[in-house]
């Protein structure tokens, strides 16, 4: 069978599938898809991550005697990545080629202008096997080592076929097929054009990383008496700066030009604000301020809460706990004596005590009902 | 007795305290002090608001006929702040009092200017009973309605008595009254001079609300397609862009000095950012995005973990749980069965499924046995 021709729904065909790259997704891909019956192949350019990746199972290393295979993902770093679907295009003319870098323009750029020189062996033609795509799954770890078949689930995986005068370029089985693999990793499937996707990760995913590693950076020189004062409000800003430079390099410099239209913006937003600080208690300052903290408010409503579903106002109950073993537990073993479902929870602590607070998101409705049953139960509550 | 004259440490005396102001904070304190024994009274310009914290228990009323305090807690607007402590050093000469507003110099600075000023009753040797105190135990609610007695448990609160040259303003008694109503509450205390509070909390508070702020309020416009792909990044980044305006405007502009250095900082940041990425491939472009994205890890690892120790390495471990009443509980259950403490814990999800992601952190040698036994008792385990 050519995995080109027949979609998904035609088919329970569980296609060969050769994974270019095994570091984090690629491993991870291997992973899952072996696990769900596929046979995978593997290369990577470093003997050590395929042998890894081998190792654990995320599928065979590629050798010559293997068949062609049907479908090839490229996971390799983003500024390989056109090259790499460029030489699978041509090397497995039968293939259908997916990628999985974090930026999709720039890629189909390179991948058009290798196409229209005549010294390379990809035709436009070609293209109509490559389908970009994104699996939203980062980890703070990377390399084959810190993989798992499971890393999609429940997990965004952005497909995005690229199109001209509104036309797709790929086929409708190349489509169907990425679109295939993401459900079986157990991803959630979303379509967009490759450059609304650069614009979203560049607002969603970059921005934030920017100004976590902005706030942090400044962090170096601070006294440590300073840095004892810190709560969950720096900690939360700043976790995601603890990311890779090497691959964040590749990923800003990839999407470029939308992320500088977003920290033109931020950059007027923080000249104002200087300015207004310069002369707090000039005419027009303090509103200034109010402003900027409501348009906050504002865009903060946005972000979706759990689900996907619109940002949800659960109410939120504090268990004051010891730090031992077990006591987490407790708290939660109750909760389900009484029959509520726990929407979220956080941990709660802080320098020199060894206390903890478990904060628990449940519906507004159910809130008052848990409350009295825990003090019931013994705990000390704490209604947010 | 006078509270003034004598150290808590030779007495195991509860004074009378007046609270004046009784917002989130002025009306945990009361709950707080008055479930230690302390005799609380009330005052608040809003009779709404003085009725509902005596009505939860903060304290009584205050009425003509009550005893003067012996310590008086201001816990007033910044802006309102000096005035009330002003007042309230003159209408009881014999009180201790404190404030709990979260800058610190520029208030110090208004009392002296009072008590320079002929016209106003306020003198010098007045300042002797006065201590800043900065409680850093903050809400996304505001108001009496939000307040709790146990607000402050394990929280850091600053205590910064004024000094010139060198010296302390605040006698001995009153500093180490302050300390005593911070450690009665449960709080963990920090001292510090109030410039360096105030740069401190610029840094570790101010700054990370600014960014939050900033990036959420890029997030007004953004497409609906775009946040659906929002993960964990973006929520925590932005979760303290809820806050409100109205005392963050006063927040603001009374640190204005410390903040604009930063931000001055941060933006020659952002402007050099910008440069590179408009042309990311130029000498050196590279370079400068890796420098950024690695200033920020080495900040990031700066910030103290739990329990205010050093940022500790949990090793991580996922379990995939059905998202029902119970699940967590069952998984917590079994891993209190092995003994092993949950040091820190999340829930991951995403869009479109109904399953969650409980991420446990433990110390490092108890991974291993907890996934193996977690296995064992038949749960879905993912090693970080």
């Amino acid at each position: 069978m050519n995995a080109l021709e027949t979609t998904p729904e035609a088919t329970r065909h569980t296609p060969r599938v050769l994974v270019r790259g095994t570091g984090l997704l690629g491993a991870s891909i291997g992973l899952g898809l072996s696990a769900r019956g596929h046979r995978v192949t593997l290369s990577d350019p470093s003997a050590v991550a395929q042998a890894i990746a081998a190792d654990i199972g995320a599928g065979a290393p590629k050798s010559a005697q293997d068949p062609d295979p049907e479908i090839v993902v490229v996971a390799a770093p983003p500024e390989a990545t056109a090259g790499e679907v460029a030489s699978a295009l041509t090397a497995f003319p039968g293939a259908i080629v997916l990628d999985v870098a974090s930026v999709k323009d720039e890629i189909l750029l390179e991948l058009h202008a290798t196409a229209d020189d005549p010294g390379h062996a990809l035709r436009r033609d070609d293209l109509v096997r490559y389908v970009g795509t994104h699996p939203m799954a980062g980890r703070e770890q990377s390399g084959p080592v810190a993989a798992r078949g499971e890393l999609f689930t429940a997990m965004p995986w952005v497909i995005c076929p690229a199109a001209e005068q509104g036309v797709r370029i790929p086929t409708e089985a190349a489509v169907a097929w990425a679109e295939e693999i993401a459900r079986r990793l157990g991803a959630t499937v979303h379509f967009m054009a490759p450059k609304d996707h650069d614009e979203s990760v560049a607002l969603i995913s970059h921005l934030p990383q920017i100004a976590a590693s902005l706030v942090a950076s400044r962090l170096q020189e601070a006294p440590a008496s300073a840095l004892e004062l810190a709560g969950n409000g720096l900690r939360d800003v700043t976790r995601i700066a603890a990311s890779d430079p090497n691959l964040w390099v590749q990923i800003l410099s990839s999407n470029a030009a939308p992320i500088t239209d977003i920290l033109h913006g931020l950059r007027d937003d923080v000249d104002r604000l200087i300015r207004t600080l310069e002369s707090p208690r000039a005419p027009g300052g303090q509103a200034d301020i109010a402003q900027l903290i409501s348009e906050g408010n504002a865009g903060r409503a946005r972000v979706p809460g759990k689900h996907g579903g619109p940002p949800q106002s659960f109410s939120r109950l504090i268990v004051i706990v010891d730090d031992r073993p077990g006591q987490i537990a407790a708290v939660l073993n109750d909760v389900a004596q009484v029959g509520v479902n726990v929407e979220d929870m956080r941990m709660d602590h802080s320098a020199g005590h060894q206390v903890g607070m478990v904060e628990l998101s449940v519906l507004p409705g159910r809130r008052e009902e848990l409350a009295e049953a825990m003090t019931e139960f013994g705990w000390k509550v704490v209604q947010s």
